[in-house]
C-alpha cells in the first residue's frame, strides 16, 4: 500500500489508553470489575467517542457496547473488552477497544475504503459473572436462565441486580446479524514473553488454545498431628504434593511444544495446623491447541491417579470440569495482518497460538475471526504491573489499522 | 492394696459419659465448642454432680469449674475439659472429667483416705478462643488484655461477649493456691494407636511433647496460566509441593524415634485456576519431647530452604511462629499409675510421651503433674468417630481411682 494513506494516530491512541487508565486507576494499573462504577464510566467514555468515528453508539441488555455504521457494504467488526481483572493491568481489554476505535476513526472517514469498521466492547470477558458472557450472548449461546443464576465471583452480587443498577434491566440483547460482517478482528497484549524475547512487534494468532480443567481429589485419613505416628499416617496433603511433583516430572515427555499446565488452587481439609489433612483438592488446568495432545495428557493424568491410589496410602480421583475446544483463526485475516506487519513493522511478526482465552474464540463460531498481539513487558499479565512500551503500542495500532484496511479491501 | 477397698463403679462412669455425649450430640460424637449452649449445659451438669462427690461447686471468670473439698490435708487436683473440637469425639475431655468425678466420689467418701480429690474442668483446652486459656489462667499466665483480644476462631465472637452471655462477666478468676495440692492427675484417650496395637490398657505419660510451628513462604512470579511458557515460570505452588516432598524424603534421617511433622495448611496466592501462583504458604509443625531433636530438624529445614532459594526459581523463607517446651511428668506419680495398672489391669501398661498438648502441661509448671491414657480405637482423634471400648473405659477408671488413692497415700 502507498505510504500516504491515512494511518493510526499514535499520540491519539496513547491519549485514549491513558484516559481509560485514569478511570479506576490502581497503582500503575486499574481495578475495574464488571459493572463496577469505573467499568460503567469506561463504557460511557466509549459511547461518547463512537460518534467521532462515524458510528452510532448503543449498549445492549448484557452490557455490550456497539458502534454501528450506516455505510453500505460489508463491515469489519473490531473490539475487545473494557472491564479488568481485580487490581490488574491497564491494557488487557482497552488496547483492543482503542485500536478498534482508531481503525474506525481512520477508515470510516477515508472515502477510498469500502464498507466500514464497526466497534464492539464485549462485557465481562474477564469472567467476573461467568465465562465470556458478552460475546457468548452475541453469538447466541447465553440463555436467560444463565443470567438469572450469575453472581459476581468476588462480591456475590447477582448479575440481575448489577444490570438493574447499570440501568440495563429489561433491555434487549443484540445478537449476530448474519451477512453484516466480513469478520472480526481483535488486538490484545500477548500476556507472555514470546514477542519480547524474540524482539518482535506483532503476533499473528493462529488459534486460541482450548482449556481443559480438572478437579483432582485426594482422600486419606484425618487425624491428630501430635499423636499419629508417621508410619501410619494417610496424609492427603502430602499425597497431593507428591502428585504435583510427579506431574512436573512426567508431563514434559508427553506434552506438545506449547502445552502449558497449572495447579492454580490447593485446598487441604480441614486445613488446621494441628490436624493431618484427611482430604485435599487441587484445581488443575491444561492448555493446548491440539486436542490430541490434551487427550494424551489426560490419559497420563488418569494413569498417574490410578497408580497413586494403588500404591496408597491415599486414593486419588480425577474429575474433568471444563472442556474447551481450540478456535482456529481465519488464514486470510492472518495473511492480512502479516502483510500489514511487513509494510509497517519491518516484518517483525510471528505466527503463534494464543494461550489465553479471548472473545475472538466466541466470534470465531459465527464469522471469520483473527487476533493481533503486541509485546508484553516481561510477559506479565493479570497484575497491575502489566505493561507494553509506548513505541510497541503505536506500532501495533498502525499495523492493526492497516490490517483492517486490507481485510475490508478483500 | 487389698481387693475390698472401694473402687470405680464402671457402670456409673459409662452412664456419666453417655449423659455428657447426649448434650450436643453429633452423629456418634459431639459438637460442643467453647461457650456454646451444649458446653454451658455440660458445665451445669458437672456443677450438679460435684456435691455428690463431697465437693462444693463453683465457676470462675474464665469458665473453669472447680469442685473443692473442706476436708483437711493435701488434696489431689484431678480434671480435664468439657468442650470439644467442632464436630468431634465424645471422650476427648469428658473422659478425664468423669474419671476425676468418680475418683472424688469413691475416695472422698472413704474414711481411710487422707485429704481429698478435688475436680477441675479447664475451659477451652481445645483452643476455640486461645491456647489452654482455662489452665493457663489458673497458673497465672493469662492477662486481661489477652481475654480482651480473644475471639472464637470459627464464629469470630469475642470472648468478652461469650463470657457475658455465659453470665460470667466480671467474675474473678481462680488461681493456683500454693500448698493446697499434692499435684494434678489427668486422664485422656491416647489419640494414637500405640496402646491398641500393643494390646495394652494404660499409657503412663512420661512427658508432653513440645510443639514448634513454622510459616514457610515461597515467592515466585504471578502470571497468566495460558500465556506463560513452562520454561520461564516461577510457580510458587510447585516450589511448595517440591519442598513438602523433600521434607518427606530428608526428615526421617534426622528425626528422633517419635518425632512427628505435619503440613496442616497450604495457601496459594492468588489461588485462581488460570493464574500461576506468585506466592505460596504452608503451616508446618514439628513435635518431639527432645528439644535437641527439634533443633537439628529446624536447622535441616533452614538448610533446605536456603538450597531451594539458591537453586530457584522461587525463594523460600522459614519463620518460626511457635516454640513449645516439652513438659515432664512427675516420676512418683508415674510409678503410682504403673502400680495401679499392675494391680487392676494385669500390668498392661507402657510408659510413653504424649504427642498432643494437654492442660497437664500447664499444671506441671506449678505442681507435680501426671497423665494416664486409655486406648483409642484405630487411633482416631478430633473426629466424631473417635471411640474407646467400654471395657477399656472401665479398666481405665479403676486404674485411675487406684492411682489417686496411691498418690494421696504418699
Amino acid at each position: 500500500m502507498p505510504d500516504n494513506r491515512p494511518s493510526a494516530d499514535g499520540a491519539r491512541v496513547l491519549a485514549d489508553l491513558n484516559a481509560l487508565r485514569a478511570i479506576g486507576a490502581y497503582k500503575t494499573g486499574v481495578h475495574k470489575p464488571t459493572f463496577s462504577e469505573p467499568h460503567k464510566l469506561s463504557l460511557d467514555w466509549l459511547v461518547r467517542k463512537l460518534p467521532g468515528a462515524g458510528l452510532a453508539a448503543s449498549i445492549d441488555g448484557i452490557g455490550n457496547v456497539f458502534g454501528t455504521s450506516a455505510t453500505p457494504g460489508l463491515k469489519l467488526l473490531a473490539g475487545s473488552h473494557l472491564e479488568s481483572q481485580n487490581y490488574a493491568g491497564w491494557l488487557d481489554g482497552p488496547l483492543g477497544i482503542v485500536y478498534a476505535l482508531e481503525a474506525a476513526r481512520v477508515l470510516n472517514a477515508d472515502p477510498t475504503v469500502k464498507g466500514a469498521v464497526e466497534v464492539a466492547a464485549w462485557c465481562d470477558e474477564e469472567g467476573h459473572f461467568g465465562s465470556f458472557l458478552g460475546s457468548r450472548s452475541y453469538v447466541g449461546q447465553v440463555a436467560e436462565a444463565e443470567i438469572d443464576a450469575a453472581r459476581d465471583r468476588t462480591s456475590g452480587r447477582t448479575m440481575r441486580d448489577a444490570l438493574a443498577e447499570m440501568g440495563l434491566a429489561g433491555r434487549p440483547r443484540v445478537g449476530v446479524e448474519p451477512g453484516r460482517h466480513v469478520g472480526y478482528l481483535e488486538a490484545h497484549i500477548e500476556q507472555g514473553d514470546t514477542l519480547e524475547s524474540g524482539k518482535l512487534a506483532i503476533g499473528v494468532v493462529t488459534s486460541i488454545v482450548g482449556i481443559w480443567q480438572y478437579r483432582i481429589n485426594f482422600t486419606g485419613e484425618q487425624n491428630h498431628a501430635g499423636t499419629t505416628r508417621m508410619a501410619v499416617r494417610k496424609d492427603a496433603g502430602l499425597a497431593l504434593a507428591k502428585f504435583c511433583v510427579a506431574i512436573d516430572q512426567r508431563f514434559p515427555d508427553t506434552c506438545g511444544p506449547r502445552t502449558v499446565w497449572t495447579t492454580g488452587r490447593i485446598t487441604l481439609d480441614p486445613g488446621a495446623p494441628s490436624i493431618i489433612p484427611g482430604g485435599a483438592e487441587m484445581l488443575f488446568q491444561i492448555r493446548d491447541d491440539d486436542p490430541a495432545v490434551i487427550a494424551r495428557l489426560e490419559q497420563l493424568l488418569r494413569t498417574m491417579a490410578d497408580e497413586a491410589s494403588a500404591n496408597g496410602p491415599c486414593s486419588v480421583t480425577v474429575e474433568k470440569i471444563r472442556t474447551g475446544a481450540p478456535a482456529m483463526m481465519n488464514p486470510g485475516f492472518q495473511d492480512a495482518i502479516e502483510a500489514a506487519s511487513k509494510a509497517l513493522a519491518g516484518g517483525r511478526s510471528i505466527r503463534m497460538p494464543s494461550g489465553a482465552g479471548h472473545d475472538a474464540q466466541m466470534l470465531a463460531t459465527v464469522m471469520p475471526a483473527a487476533m493481533l498481539f503486541v509485546p508484553s513487558i516481561g510477559g506479565i499479565s493479570h497484575h497491575w504491573t502489566e505493561n507494553t512500551a509506548d513505541a510497541d503500542i503505536v506500532t501495533g495500532a498502525e499495523v492493526y489499522v492497516d490490517a483492517c484496511r486490507r481485510i475490508l479491501a478483500g
